[in-house]
């Protein structure tokens, strides 16, 4: 069934059916109802849970006059097409990771994460003190859409292997599942890369379609159950520093919204992008100590430095290729970016990391707790 | 004149009253005014300025239903006194740092910072995820308050001496302004702590009343002007790896509220406790460019070793004080602040901090920008 005809079946006895038929009277009330369909499975931990949580909120602190309904990935429509439901007018938001869409332009890539650059921190302060908001407003604008940070992982896992990696020969055609601008780098790394929507990730591994996959990092992708199908488990990330959600609303529609719910999506949003880390951070660990212990995975805290180093190059090759040859917006984000990257990197080496490594050298509680 | 006095002429003739006489027609009409005080001054750089956008963000997000009116320190009442400012109901909120309120409840500095403690990200995963919110609530029912993570500046700087520090003799007797946990572990280093007001620490610094002080970092600190009267800048403290704010709210007034008021309220909190960090990381790294460049500041990215062994032993033994001693919410508190710290820093270990070091490693960019 492809997606229209999935869309007609449901309007005519779906739970989609009931948010339409109601909408002209609650509007005529002052009452609005909103669709936000997601590329996460229903309540998925930190993805899912935080997308529910931000529908949620706007329910809350409008009281109902800005209903939002979640569908979850496969509900209305599969979990790649969120952004086009919204293009079209089946949906008023989209809650997913922008660099799905960089198909549609790769300075959408920015809005999520970028090989070896910022972490949620550092992206935070570019996009709302640095001039991104300003650039994907203008990227996001072309598709009559608005673009807003709602959520963030912090750092990633680096992935699933099915044996430990010892050097760059290990990845030279090995079919790896990883999405964005990281999958390009490990295209140029000598990997086979394919990106598959989240819920066909386990089938994949499953069956050998995939060699390996990254997803999250511990406490979601102990729910997919990646635990089973591989056991080598690389818990640092060099090409997902953070990765931001994003929800993309109609932006014809919500600027037609009074402005005190205008207001009250973009609080909500931006809690958001603190609440989904920390349940992240929180459970991560747990997750982690569990499918170690009870499930037999192996964990590696870093790919082999070879690895690393290619991925440094390769890093930094894409992002030459993207200022040279990409179209003007996409080359405007990436030169924004990288400003403030480089500035940015500073206060996180001088402050903040130079603070964790003498924590970590010299500080230990672990008998007290 | 002291604070009672200085409350009974504000409400002679001061925007105090406007507020006070104001207040019973528009309740009538379901429209209520707020007071918030603060410690902090008016839109000082990211404290001021974050206490601003808290109150216009819910003012905004209610449509004015509730609208927020900001005192700094000094204009009703002290920046120290903002607390029982509400207490005694001359306000309805106090923005601040919880750890001013130690005298209370030691437990209440947990919601601050802790030496050697947790980062933003990790205190946030605390307090929302593992039960911190919980035990916080119950401190502050004991004086009618419900208090809220409201903004965090990050990992602050570790302050700002006359000469280089060479190790522990350097600051024996050195009158330093440092408070919070942070204070008594400098005390016990040696030093002689006071705390004082923000706004008191230039004038004490300049009159040579204090040797030295911290207060926040160089986006902060630049507009104190500290950098006039000490040379010597530590980037990177040990005793506040994230600086918390708070926002403390007259329960009986908050549980009063709509419950959709209520939800504007914690959403627009957690918005800027991400917000206030963000504005801090960007300018961070400008400001300090700034003071090297332009105002002769000699920057020392970390403290000499001895100091740092010095003051992760003494952070301990005041853990180990606080476990051992204190009243039951505060050894409450202090236990599950331990516990979930031993937690959450491995995730930080394992993941984000093996991604910053890989990245300082081996990625530059510096001249793509």
């Amino acid at each position: 069934m492809d997606r229209r005809s999935f869309l007609k079946t449901s309007a005519l006895g779906g739970s989609a059916a009931a948010a339409s038929t109601l909408a002209a009277p609650a509007v005529a009330q002052g009452r609005i109802t909103w669709r936000m369909v997601t590329t996460w499975g229903k309540n998925f931990p930190g993805l899912g849970t935080g997308a529910q949580r931000l529908a949620d909120r706007i329910t809350a602190a409008s009281d109902g006059r800005l209903t939002v309904e979640l569908f979850a990935a496969g509900e209305i429509v599969p979990a790649l097409q969120s952004l086009d439901a919204v293009i079209d007018g089946s949906a008023e938001m989209s809650h997913g990771a922008s660099y799905y869409w960089q198909n549609k332009s790769v300075g959408l890539s920015f809005y999520t994460g970028v090989p070896f650059g910022m972490t949620s921190r550092e992206l935070s302060a570019w996009v709302r003190f640095g001039g991104g908001q300003e650039i994907w407003d203008e990227i996001y604008d072309q598709f009559g859409l608005v673009g807003l940070l709602s959520g963030d992982t912090g750092t990633q896992a680096g992935g699933w292997f099915a044996n430990e990696l010892t050097g760059l020969a290990d990845i030279q055609g090995l079919r790896f599942r990883t999405p964005g601008l990281g999958g390009q780098v490990w295209q140029k790394m000598g990997a086979s890369v394919t990106n598959v929507a989240p819920g066909e990730i386990f089938p994949a591994l499953q069956s050998g379609t995939l060699d390996a996959a990254e997803f999250v990092g511990p406490y979601n992708d102990r729910a997919f159950g990646f635990h089973q199908v591989r056991k080598h488990y690389y818990t640092s990330s060099f090409v997902e520093p953070g990765l931001a959600t994003e929800v993309a609303i109609d932006k014809a529609k919500f600027l037609d919204l009074p402005s005190d719910l205008q207001q009250i999506i973009r609080d909500a949003a931006q809690a958001e992008y603190d609440n989904m880390p920390s349940e992240f951070y929180y459970n991560d660990p747990i997750a982690l100590d569990d499918i170690v212990k009870n499930h037999g995975v192996i964990v590696h805290k870093e790919f082999p430095e070879e690895i690393i180093v290619a991925g440094a190059k390769a890093a930094r090759e894409l992002l030459e290729e993207i200022i040279g040859g990409a179209d003007a917006l996409t080359r405007k984000t990436a030169d924004s970016y990288i400003k403030a990257f480089n500035l940015l990197r500073t206060r996180t080496q001088n402050t903040d990391q130079t603070f964790a490594l003498a924590r970590e050298k010299y500080f230990d509680i672990s008998d007290l707790g």
